[in-house]
């Protein structure tokens, strides 16, 4: 298993995903501001990850303030900015949230014991992000059949999450169930997270993979070498809507018109309960060097301008079901969403 | 206009595509064999140029061939050679077609009559292409409104054929008009001629454009930034069905969902008589390479493999209407297209 984020001796220590698959770095944040600057930057990427991270996060802020007065108001303005580092994946807020839970529930008498609560939970959620990796693969195990080949888009595997990630999750206990499997990873421009990100590591699991360009989707549903499409999520509205990485969307309606399901894995705290439907949801536009350059080398002339939304939003009706920790979700997703938050909201 | 087909001296000379916006460099094909390798490698591209420069390679062979013995038979290897450089895009067997009809149908004395006569009628085919554009442009111009933005895939502009191109040129002619039009340039993986060469054409013309990478046309599409949908096209069948470069199968999927026309533009040269429907064509295959490295440098792992179909077949059920020097050509596509190849057969 791929340990991309860990924390020790008040270091939250990322595998470099940037650099991958050519170079095996790390990146060692000491403070808050370098964590916060690490998800900006997408040294760490992926919903449940960046959620992760933010929970370390806030412990590196709450580590720095010990035996320093003003230290509440000092950690306040901390888990803002690390709240809003990035707009779309809901996981981030979901994590601070459940700190700044914490923190008003108890009165800690100073930085240190604040510290050691958070530090507590920060690793319960990380080890609670690896057991629901494991049950969202459970439950969509049985989704794929021995000879399919399944498209996903963008990483949403142990890079994008703990242990065997979310939408490869099903892809890996298949395997494990002694089934035949293949994955076809769109190489997801402008960052290429599928071409380097997902083919690396299922390459270094032995699962047999291929990259294709994201416009060659519906050539190959075409061809009949596609049977199942699993993608990941970053925020997912009350009614189903989902936001995840710019192409989802295309890919969902190739899935469609050539009839072939079309799943989002994700963990249930990646629903917003506060998002009725995905128009609130908000979509981040990114620097459009990222269109732009490929390394430091222009690909297009210099004064012309490119549209960079690093999300987009599916319409819940071209999605088949969620893949979650509590089973498979389907329509009419409006109940089977607030029913499987209710359950969660029950067990925590 | 650019001008990047140009014959003279026996010496074919094209504008290096490949190194475009970057670069402006021309290639110097001085017999048919490096005309044939830059048809190849993509010197030159798009379907109605590629037509062009199979004319002028034709006449490189005869040339080649003046005062020898035995001319007859090198000149057939030749043409065999020529014809199969790139199998997609029918231009490329229709204008040899055209050479060897002229030779079939005259007793050629000698190679240097044979090349003045090929030298006529690729000079003829060269400024046909160029009226046919015009044409196409004035029939496309119709179905543009004051504000629209096109969004185009790959390119299908004075590049890819000559003077203001197909896709290209209703653009141009509804701006002549004296209408506000934008394109949207679909970057199109692997080889980015919409990043690279349709933005850099337009900005040349200073028509506004900006760039998008392939898997956000859906996003695009639902934010309402897209008003019609024109590309070109390699061949298209006798029922409609259409080959052109990967992706635009995709974008015409998602045209239809988001209810937006999606046209093609072509010349009637691109139709095939041969092909009844689209699953006859054949479709190119190229080096996985072009996929897997920008440049010299490896986006992906080492030894994981991709994809590299370099077309795809559009249904003819999601094609609103071609764009053809004879009009535009409306469904039932059967009907449409057989009675303008039959007109433009009687005016030959």
């Amino acid at each position: 298993m791929i340990e991309h984020i860990v924390f020790g001796e008040n270091c939250l220590t990322l595998l470099d995903q940037r650099l991958l698959p050519c170079e095996r770095k790390h990146v060692r944040c000491a403070n808050w501001q370098q964590a916060v600057e690490a998800i900006k930057s997408m040294v760490v990427r992926g919903a449940p990850a960046i959620g992760i991270a933010a929970a370390y996060a806030c412990c590196l802020a709450a580590h720095e303030q010990i035996d320093r007065v003003g230290w509440r108001e000092e950690v306040d303005k901390a888990l803002a900015e690390i709240e809003s580092a990035r707009p779309t994946a809901v996981n981030l807020s979901w994590a601070v949230g459940r700190m700044r839970t914490v923190m008003r529930a108890n009165s800690f008498l100073n930085a240190e014991s604040l510290y050691n609560a958070w530090l507590k939970l920060a690793r319960e959620m990380h080890a609670h992000d690896l057991e629901v990796c494991r049950r969202i693969g459970e439950a969509g195990e049985s989704l794929l059949k021995d000879g399919d080949t399944v498209l996903t888009h963008c990483n949403a595997g142990a890079l994008a999450a703990s242990g065997i990630g979310t939408a490869l999750a099903p892809v890996r206990m298949a395997i494990a169930a002694g089934k035949k499997i293949k994955v076809i990873a769109d190489e997801t421009r402008p960052l290429l997270q599928g071409a380097r990100l997902t083919a690396w590591e299922l390459e270094e699991d032995n699962i047999p993979v291929m990259v294709a360009c994201d416009n060659a989707c519906a050539t190959l549903m075409a061809r009949g070498l596609v049977q199942v499409v699993i993608t990941g999520a970053d925020r997912i509205a009350m009614n189903g809507d989902t936001a995840n990485k710019t192409g989802t969307c295309g890919v969902a309606i190739m899935s469609r018109f050539y009839k072939l399901p079309f799943y989002i894995a994700a963990p249930l705290s990646t629903f917003d309960p506060l998002a009725k439907e995905g128009g609130g949801i908000p979509i981040e536009e990114r620097d459009e060097c990222e269109v732009a350059q490929m390394g430091n080398a222009r690909i297009m002339p210099a004064n012309v301008h490119a549209y960079n939304f690093a999300f987009d939003v599916t319409p819940a009706d071209l999605i088949a079901g969620f893949i979650t920790e509590a089973g498979i979700l389907r329509p009419p997703f409006a109940e089977s969403i607030a029913a499987a938050l209710a359950g969660e909201a029950g067990r925590q």
